[in-house]
């Protein structure tokens, strides 16, 4: 007898397991035949939730009915994120059964009607989002009610140590441990690798781990794959930063905060997001790389994620008040975020910046470079490897002596190998229709267009901005240029680019 | 070119639809190849929110990746509810492209952050919840923002306003237009058929549309699905009422205040429900269905919906403040919810009950007929038909005159005939361990009882309650019986039994 279905047989509850090749995210679905024993005995009805059993491992899915031969009426048919979670191969024998009740929906519940969240209730909330149990109606619940009853300082601590304590944990066997962070990403703000080249180089212990792009065109690690390989496993990324003090690697594999993945989804397609659950997001995740010193660069501009200096102020507050709670120390700098940095959007094309940049080539983009030194500046100057001020000009001095570029070749090297970047085979330039100076620059759209192109599936795809906000242009001088890999994907972006003249907006002078 | 998209190319944008035979209830699914062109021209990812075209209509779909031969890389799989939202055959080319930014979003949004909801805003959001333009998740948000900062009286209307002006309305030519409701169904609680019977042998109109079980063992519209049809069009619906006076048919194919559905589904999976979006719930339907004079049955107890007193009354304070705004008359009851209601549960049982009473048989169940005469009573004083503190004893005489059978049997034959309740083939009595007083039935634990004996989907199968609060029972003496209508169900809902001692809780006398 089952002790989670108390008298429940178990027999009639057994389906042969079927692999759907179904992309689903991280959603568990199952589907069965309408008419199986299963559905029939249990009660199950499109939609229900039910838990899923092979051998020790148990998620819960949402499970659909079917009238048609995807599955026959002894076999459940699963998602790709079901069959991974539930680690099975075809024929496996499933046991299907009611979920025992969510016991922590009370506590979001209790939230929803105003009560504090306290550390055990929050706790067992992220326990069960981790472990698969949340829907996306339980997750978009519990995200609502932290935007519209904003977590005040003990829930965001509480939700950043259950954040932690659910996922992975790195230690490390030596102090200072550097970390750089970027509050919502502008196009071609890749100054990551840079700055880990730059701290790496003057002896700091900079394990960097970076995402790939969910609704961008490039995450930071989609460029860095474009000259080394990302993938690497814990032991792999502890050989590099034992021997290169620096790394530059996917964070995905990892499992530091996996909480985050799920809220971060739902505050997308919510655009909503908390100030207590962005500082929980973004904190968690150092805290889990065994951080000990963290900038984080926070951009303000219309269409960054923080909007205006006041919301960029008390965004600081908190993430010091935070870190402090953990031992960690943390300087937020807030920077220009009104266009996109850099030349390049798109993996190859940010790559290409990056490494002109730690070349010194004429042509680097100096915005790129400049925020680069910043943030590697502030960072030496809370570890204390450079005094008050002086951190800027040290990054500076690395980055023109080549030291910063020789690390960067280095920890490429210990990752895999270097590679240059490739150059995509089509590309046409969109040129000013008339005279006219740059007044806005529209990241989102622009970042819009790089997808059209194929960033970031196709790693050279992309665009090359040439103007920047205050430049005066000539009609028929170039404000920026496509690339794509395929002549129908640039007829593609065009037809967009036609239907929106505007992504960069010209005033007559 | 198509306005929604502008500059995108459509012929790359065309699939062919195939029917996938897949249950989801509401949510409209879209199933793709990985490879598809589409999705690497469009950059549509899995759990992408797609815009799928079928001349004239077109919905709001959540797009799915497959890397199997569900479909081809020319096809799109689709759901049972995109199928039917779409209006589809097999072979139908759709086109698919981006949804427009969903505006109303903004409103939402507005209300997590605090601002009030305006009448504009609140028609937007529920014009495109009934459009299926929301996702779980956002429909969740919404949800759970009228939760967090609970509605007000100008709230409530509104939304009670909007969820009129979304769907059918039927008008009728004469007044008063009686109807009732009970707020959170007890299991047995089938006074609506008795109701109905009653008023309209006075001469009242009282169209009632029933629901069907979500749930629960058995709808109203199961229950009397056992005797009658209940599955009429508005135009039967409207010859019916206009012959007899009355009709119970099934709510669902009326189109009455469509948004509801969708809300239900997500306060149900929350188990969340707020005092506004509870009130304009039941006023929207109503108004809807044209009603002008409402008598609203609130059972409270422990298992029930409404848990307190306190909570009844406020309750019945917001539903008669919103109701005024709508020129309705409303007069809610505030009952007894701490027990089944009736003999049976299940729908050939619970019909068998309600002609018990309407018969006058000397083993009808007393509360279900003493509770129906308490809402026609009601109902009657309400519209001026019986003076004040004369209705039930007006409805009593109906009912044992055998008037109220009489207009019951002839509704029936105007619906399309009367059939009497068949009677299960299995049963089994369930036995007190040993003597003792009844202190506690679990109303919801015996619900799950009567669904594992295949309720309502097997007509006759349910159970039979004996006992009452206060009796005094026998060791080895009945307190409820199975009935199933195979002998496996019989032994499954056994089994849960065996494990649920409690259901109905005895003390030692």
């Amino acid at each position: 007898m089952d002790t989670q279905t108390p008298g429940l047989p178990t027999l009639t509850n057994v389906l042969t397991a079927r692999r759907l090749g179904l992309d689903t995210q991280h959603e568990a679905m199952a589907f069965v035949r309408a008419d199986s024993p299963v559905c029939r005995s249990e009660g199950f009805s499109a939609h229900s939730r039910v838990q899923l059993t092979n051998g020790s491992k148990s998620i819960i899915a949402t499970l659909y009915q079917t009238s048609t031969d995807l599955v026959s009426d002894q076999e459940i048919g699963l998602s790709e994120a079901a069959w991974r979670l539930l680690g099975l191969a075809d024929g496996c024998q499933i046991y299907i059964s009611h979920p025992a009740p969510l016991e922590s929906l009370k506590t979001v519940r209790g939230k929803v009607f105003g009560q504090r969240l306290d550390p055990a209730g929050t706790l067992a909330i992220i326990t069960d989002i981790v472990a698969g149990r949340y829907s996306d109606i339980h997750l978009s619940s519990f995200v609502t009610a932290c935007s519209a009853l904003p977590l005040d300082l003990a829930e965001t601590i509480a939700l950043t140590r259950a954040m932690v304590e659910t996922g992975s944990k790195m230690t490390w066997d030596r102090t200072p441990i550097a970390d750089k962070h970027c509050v919502g990403g502008l196009p071609g703000n890749r100054t990551t690798p840079i700055v880990v080249a730059i701290c790496a180089s003057l002896g700091l212990t900079i394990p960097k781990t970076s995402s790939r792009a969910i609704t961008s065109p490039a995450g930071t690690a989609d460029t860095m794959e474009v000259v080394t390989d990302v993938d690497l496993d814990l032991e792999s990324m502890r050989r590099v930063v034992d021997q290169e003090g620096g790394c530059f690697v996917w964070g995905g594999g990892m499992h530091f905060s996996p909480a985050d993945d799920a809220l971060v989804r739902i505050e997308r397609a919510l655009d909503l997001d908390s100030e207590g659950a962005l500082v929980a997001s973004v904190l968690s995740k150092k805290i889990a790389a065994g951080a000990t010193h963290i900038v984080i660069d926070i951009p303000v501009g219309p269409t960054a994620k923080v909007r205006s200096q006041a919301a960029a102020i008390s965004l600081q507050s908190l993430l010091e008040k935070v870190a402090e709670e953990f031992g960690l120390k943390v300087l937020s700098l807030v920077t220009d975020g009104t266009q996109p940095v850099g030349r390049g959007i798109g993996p190859a094309l940010e790559a290409r910046d990056i490494l002109d940049v730690l070349r010194n080539d004429p042509d680097a983009p100096a915005d790129l470079a400049d925020r680069a030194c910043l943030i590697a500046g502030a960072l030496l100057e809370l570890v204390g490897k450079a005094g008050s001020g002086a951190g800027k000009a040290m990054a500076l001095e690395v980055l023109r002596s080549g030291a910063a570029y020789t690390k960067f070749e280095a920890i490429c090297r210990a990752q895999g190998g270097f590679r240059e970047p490739a150059l995509a085979e089509h590309s046409r330039p969109i040129l000013a229709p008339a005279p006219g100076q740059v007044t806005c620059i529209d990241s989102r759209r622009l970042a819009r267009v790089a997808k059209l192109a194929g960033a970031p599936g196709d790693k050279t795809a992309g665009l090359d901005l040439h103007v920047r906000l205050g430049d005066r242009v000539k009609g028929g001088q170039p404000l920026y240029t496509l690339y794509t890999e395929t002549a129908g994907e640039l007829a593609y972006a065009i037809d967009y680019v036609m239907a929106n003249p505007d992504i960069i907006e010209l005033t007559k002078p």
